[in-house]
């Protein structure tokens, strides 16, 4: 196991080569760190800012071999890696941050659920059916409408969808794909927030004010840091994600999706173990973006100061909104970062801005 | 030559691959844009976070063709690039920024002088002299003490001297190199202060706010901006900053070192054509620092703002000061950035810190 706190000069791997880690190689990079991504694409956005790719399945035993050769820690940019990756790497001896528990948890929406029910932690109501008859039933016995959603993958709206009546159930179980879902009660929410925290290896938890935050077609569109909420609002939000972070024994930054209800109470929508679009915000209105408190915390190193300098707007730019860079680069609020991806398919996060107010 | 302002994607070549080019790379990759490194050394700062470097000398033809392949638009990190190396590239369809003038008027300490002079920017008095006859003339001309520079290369301090006596000019001359060199008046300044500022394609100027400097054995040792000067010594920094942007038809951010002397005129010492270390407090106090705008200028985009958003404090980290990471990363106020730089040799430039305070 390599030595804690991680030297500068040292190497950090990532797993995937998307938008997430390419940020995230930047921010290592200003620490002096250099970093290894395993991705299975060639020439990815991440693999661009890096000193070293090693090109492959994330499953592969010989690309984890390449890397873990490379790489003291590693990391990850999504929260499908595969377990066997992450055991491969630790028999390695290679320290993998967030753990397995905190994937594990993320890769699966029931267990996720009750995870946090276990951990204190409230969610809607929900529950899991393996067949189109179970989905009937519990249907049935939670009353519609229910959203099923299939329990593994499926992220950005896809692989969900609301069961307006009992008898729809079992059509609804076979369109999401046949296979074991979570059937979850509606959320009467009146906004939808998100809390981005980290926790270091020495168990020191720092978090960023909350953000609100915008869908559209079940993908982000905007968030709004810090949002207004009240005092109580944040000290609940703060208390979650410290049960959330000590009950995975955690290393790393999170996203935590809340609905806030009728009343100012919390329900968590959904974890994200790893730096989450709506920590976007940090990269200009922070000292220590989510990037490289993410960096910080995998390597070992103190995690760094989260207050706010600035009020951000940050809007994800999806395919052909980034050709409107040249505008964008000349507005003198505006913050500009993009991805280097090639093709600006529709819906695809090519980049996003940060616009930014006095506080 | 390639359209202007140059579409993210597209690949920018700097030549040099140390911290300054590490840190340009790093501001390209947050744009969008990929980067070409060309530098002698393998595995260099800059190269470790490039999606390409070519390893050859400055001036090896096949070593810029195969970046003139590479790259839209080349820019450079040091002052000392060979002007044959520019007129290659652009022989090959290369915009290369800053342009030929820039670099000519900064590798020569006389040429600069007169330049700047010519510009309507004042500067102490100097002399020119080729040969150790020569140099005793001009001292016994212009009365002793004087500071003997060669008129080429040295920089942080090296091949410069003080003549006390117009007798010891000749052992000067020789103990400097026997190369010719330029001969300046003392200035009996008050503070060292510097301006970092931009311009663009457009011709549009952003100039940022002042900072003052000390030195330790000719090199750098801190940095406190926003400086506290007056209103009449900021006109006075952003005029010269002016003058000396439009006379060489500038593009990209320089660097201008100033003396401030009793009374509150100032006096250019030297410009570099680059970024430059005294303009490191922006990465933590702007919101677009230095490399930013040095890479939107090159690109042709429009500059961003300059504003300060905190008081700095930047520290060099010389040599193995750099192997307190751990110490410095632990403090709230203090924000690091480190080279990858694997050997720390006394005095090398490891690293630097940015201590913030509210404004």
């Amino acid at each position: 196991m390599p030595a804690l706190p991680l030297p500068p000069g040292s190497t950090i791997g990532i797993l995937g080569g998307g938008q997430l880690g390419r940020m995230l190689a930047l921010a290592a990079g200003r620490l002096g760190f250099d970093v290894a991504i395993l991705e299975p694409e060639p020439n990815a956005p991440a693999s661009r800012v890096a000193a070293h790719t090693v090109v492959g399945a994330y499953d592969d035993p010989t690309a984890l071999a390449e890397l873990a050769k490379l790489a003291s820690v590693v990391t990850y940019e999504f929260e499908n890696v595969p377990a066997a990756a992450v055991e491969h790497l630790t028999s390695l001896g290679v320290q993998v941050a967030p753990g397995a528990l905190a994937l594990a948890v993320a890769q699966d929406r029931v267990a996720e659920k009750t995870f946090l029910n276990g951990a204190g932690v409230p969610t809607v109501a929900f529950a899991a059916a393996d067949s189109a008859e179970a989905a009937r039933e519990a249907v049935a016995a939670m009353g519609a409408p229910v959203l099923m959603k299939t329990r593994r993958e499926g992220y950005d709206g896809k692989g969900q969808r609301w069961v307006e009546h009992i008898a729809d159930a079992p059509a609804a179980f076979e369109a999401v794909g046949g296979k074991p879902v979570i059937l979850e009660a509606p959320a009467d929410f009146v906004r939808e927030l998100s809390i981005i925290a980290a926790r270091g290896r020495d168990g020191g938890i720092a978090v960023y004010p909350l953000a609100e935050n915008h869908h559209e077609k079940g993908v982000l569109r905007r968030s709004f840091a810090p949002a207004e909420v009240s005092k109580d609002t944040a000290a609940q939000a703060e208390r979650i994600a410290a049960q959330i972070l000590g009950a995975l024994d955690y290393v790393g930054v999170i996203g935590i999706e809340l609905f806030e209800m009728q009343g100012g109470k919390l329900l968590v929508n959904e974890i994200a173990p790893r730096v989450h679009n709506t920590g976007h915000w940090t990269m200009d209105g922070c000292e220590v973006d989510q990037f490289e408190q993410h960096i910080r915390a995998v390597a070992g190193w103190p995690l760094g100061p989260t207050h706010a300098h600035a009020r951000v707007e940050m809007l994800n730019l999806l395919g052909d909104e980034a050709s409107a860079w040249a505008k964008l680069a000349g507005e003198p609020e505006t913050r500009i970062h993009l991805y280097g991806k090639h093709e600006a398919r529709p819906g695809r996060k090519m980049g996003h801005i940060n616009r930014l107010r006095p506080l």
